[in-house]
């Protein structure tokens, strides 16, 4: 909540929490999911995280981050079995206790009584487990909820779950104004030429962001420009400066494309 | 190289750098082919930090990484544009300078002897400069080479080239024994009734990783379990102890499978 706030951006952090992630067994996608949600949010996306189900490295983790950036985002770790142990690790980063929500432990019976041959036990009640300050964060998908204590949201990690509570997040979020991005794509041109010139202008245009993305395959060579700012009029002129100055140095194929994102 | 290597285990963290990663843009797929590599040398993957293109983040970064963890593996920030600022980090988290490699120098000049149009340039040169002590990690792939300074390897953050680049680093780690993972599949049964033996079992097992990995949807619901160790004798005892104590809890549909990692 403090440095990062102070020149008027809104922050924020991805841990992603879990050994599953780390052995390679599993490929993230909660991460881009969130990128873009964020960015629709006006929120910056600055860091992230991937760590394993330690409960030292999450605690230590989420530390570090929930006191640098203005919101963070946990996904994985909030289900029934021994190895899901975020929710502790919150409690113990916040140094609160964990309860049982009775909201959480109501569906969960009400899942059992519909689910022949389901029973209460202990392992269930670990997903009601919540800490002490804790609110809810409602999946739109049949799921328990996740949690948000603080500047953090714990969500689960199974993807449609976690895009289903996101959907609950949204709107506690208090976000700064949205980052829109637009595309110039160069075609036969290498990076090398086109450095110059796009260096020329994203120096002239500190606030914004200017990155190239190359791309070579069947389609033929180059780079898409990306030009990212919240300020579209600011914006729109540089777009139209960065084709002009690629044009003045001598590159062709040059046009605004539809931004990939 | 400190704390971490303490246990016998050889250890790594993978620094992926790059705005594109953190606004959505980009899927990042570099850290599960990464983590996939380390497990087949034997380097358990601990942690992945991805880090926006400023300098001051990913040296504060790749010094919180390189102390911890036997092998730090960046990925991405080595082309020729004013956004490629991996190199200079790296140089200023080991103190040396950057200079221009003779070997990439000469690469990039044939480079441009082949291509009609290409001219050498300060841009085209940006990717020969390589931190004073390092040595080369060439690409399978055609590209300019990445490059390995103590215990960090800085990688391209294209995914051919990237994963060419692997090919170059594999014989400079001196791993640990490989980790070995087996799949018991519960067909049927939630985690909440699986919870309780697969605890029971992890608890005797206290230097073995058991996960559980739910699956819902067309082919019914159900978890893998999946069990990872260094040593095959314990693996293969636990796997019988693990389908013997799902069974006796009244769990049906349980089976080996084959590992999906």
């Amino acid at each position: 909540m403090a440095a990062a706030s102070m020149d008027g951006r809104v922050t924020a952090a991805v841990l992603i929490i879990g050994d599953e992630i780390l052995s390679g067994r599993t490929q993230d996608t909660n991460l881009r999911d969130i990128a873009k949600f964020l960015g629709v949010h006006g929120v910056d996306l600055c860091e992230a995280r991937t760590v394993a189900d330690v409960h030292e490295e999450i605690v230590a983790a989420l530390n570090a981050l929930r006191t640098r950036y203005d919101y963070v985002i946990t996904t994985g770790g909030i289900g029934p079995t021994h190895d899901d142990i975020t929710a502790d690790a919150v409690a113990a980063a916040f140094g609160v206790e964990l309860y049982h929500h009775p909201e959480i432990v109501a569906q969960l019976e009400e899942r059992v009584r519909s689910r022949p041959g389901a029973v209460m036990n202990e392992a269930l009640l670990r997903m009601a487990r919540v800490p002490v300050g804790g609110v809810l964060v409602r999946s739109s998908v049949t799921a328990p909820p996740g949690f948000n204590i603080g500047n953090v949201f714990t969500l689960a990690g199974v993807p449609t779950v976690m895009r289903g509570m996101l959907d609950d997040v949204g709107h506690r979020l208090k976000g700064g104004a949205v980052v829109v991005s637009r595309t110039v794509r160069v075609e036969g041109s290498g990076e090398s030429l086109i450095a110059a010139p796009l260096e020329a202008v994203a120096k002239a245009h500190p606030a914004m962001s200017l990155g190239s993305y190359p791309f070579f395959g069947e389609g033929g060579y180059g780079s898409n420009l990306v030009l990212r700012s919240r300020d579209p009029q600011e914006l729109a002129a540089t777009v139209g400066e960065l084709i002009e100055a690629l044009k003045a140095a001598g590159i062709e194929g040059v046009r605004e494309v539809e931004p990939t994102t």
